[in-house]
């Protein structure tokens, strides 16, 4: 069956490891930079950085990445030519301390640290800004999960979707990856040998090598390119080509971490948010993050 | 007649410029943030960020700004909704003395300076850079003239496409500014006296002072959201809430600038650029920007 695959998440939440996965089962060989990521599973946000836009109605199975909401406008004209939609959702503890890593916020600076906590708890989510369209397009965590967990329906009416959560995919690879690569139905048998050999391509060692391997190369995970952001070259030639300051893309992988190394008032504030009645208790609640 | 005007032109071109002295003529009111600017003409590629789009098929004038080729794949969906294009086009040297600025390097750091220089002169244009959709979406400076002024019949057939010097307009903004608003023809006849209010509320001074306000204000004009990339929230505190390093992204709008203070033969290789018989030759030589 043709048409679009997302690989539908809110940001940190371990799409970069699925998406490494997935690109060593459709080449058969261990991706060694991220450009080979980015082949096999484009992101759609660095491809409209670039002028660039998936095909409307692809010929072929077309795998594609995204934080976006399902619901945002730029979405809409892939509403038919949208097959499926991978949604990989992930504990928002380790999502925000994902984002405070790639923030460059150290573990030891508390006051930065909770500054952005703060920050993620008001705003139920990565970012208050809002912009010229509203919210920024990957909004709210409750926002992002009930966008691709209740609306698909209305809004890829030819699409089927599912969710994995991103602790059942490391607590048990070989099964889960099996059943995300047999419910994307890239047009090949699923082939466990493949599995298993995706799933030994993407260990946290050898990510680090293609992260390392990338770096060196000078082949970017983030490609920035807009004027007025901040470049890599910008940013190299201000720090006299130092890499000591770059963050690692890649998180830990913990599960469910305590926010208490930032206080006791932060994880309180933040059980608060989990054990309420808001949208994000109820898919805190649903996905079993609120503990 | 209703349909999409875009306002493209390469970046460091002046086209905020423009865009504040349309935002004065279309509301009557010399806009005071940034967010006066975007509400009457958004950018493309801010609303992209935020997982908005354009209307397809507008039921009134939309104007839109772009700094993308006219044929890169995310304006095929305008095809039939475009109405028309006013293409501004500056001279390279100040694009690029435009964009060293923005880079943050000051006229004394020969060392920076040459390098982005060199670097604009092999590149012909802004960045090297390429990525998962191949170039950036801006291109190369003849690369970008080319497609807004050579293919725009074929890419957007109902468009009318009127490129403007921003020389010109700046010799003599009345007379050039009321031109650009007959071209885009927005709904209401040409009135003169709006044309002298919108070119008065924007000049170099009223343009300062509208950063300035929405600088205080927190009203950014680039909101940049992706993670990975720095964020102005980060910016601020890493460098502990200070705006001393903040380029101004406002330009001095000098006109053909030399380049001989960053090295004579920096000023040379430039000037074998504009004299060859490149693409970037032939636009420089078309537009007069080749001394």
């Amino acid at each position: 069956m043709n048409g679009i695959r997302w690989i539908a998440s809110y940001p940190k939440s371990g799409s970069t490891w699925l998406r490494c996965m997935l690109a060593a089962y459709t080449t058969g060989r261990a991706p060694q930079l991220w450009s080979d990521v980015h082949a096999e599973s484009p992101e759609l946000e660095a491809m409209l950085r670039f002028g660039d836009l998936p095909p409307l109605r692809p010929s072929e199975p077309v795998l594609v990445k995204t934080h976006f909401k399902a619901d945002v406008p730029l979405l809409r004209p892939f509403r038919d030519g949208t097959a499926k939609a991978l949604h990989l959702v992930r504990n928002p503890r380790d999502v925000l301390l994902n984002a405070m890593r790639l923030a460059r916020i150290p573990r030891d600076d508390t006051e930065r640290g909770r500054a952005f906590a703060r920050d993620f708890i008001t705003s139920k989510g990565l970012g208050l800004r809002s912009g010229p369209g509203g919210s920024p397009g990957y909004g709210t965590w409750p926002d992002n999960v009930r966008s691709w967990t209740e609306s698909p329906g209305e809004l890829f009416p030819h699409a089927d979707v599912l969710t994995v959560r991103y602790e059942d995919l490391r607590a048990d690879p070989v099964t889960r990856f099996s059943e995300v690569v047999e419910f994307l139905d890239l047009g090949r048998p699923v082939d466990g040998e493949n599995i298993r050999h995706a799933v030994d391509s993407a260990t946290p060692g050898r990510m680090r090598e293609l992260a390392e391997r990338s770096d060196r190369q000078g082949d970017g995970k983030k490609r920035p390119i807009h004027l007025g952001d901040r470049t890599e070259h910008d940013e190299r030639m201000r720090t006299g080509g130092s890499d000591a300051e770059k963050p690692s893309f890649l998180g830990d992988g913990k599960d469910g971490q305590s926010l208490a190394f930032l206080g006791e008032d932060i994880e309180s504030a933040y059980q608060e948010l989990v054990h309420g009645d808001s949208g994000f208790a109820h898919y805190a609640k649903q996905y079993e993050y609120a503990g």
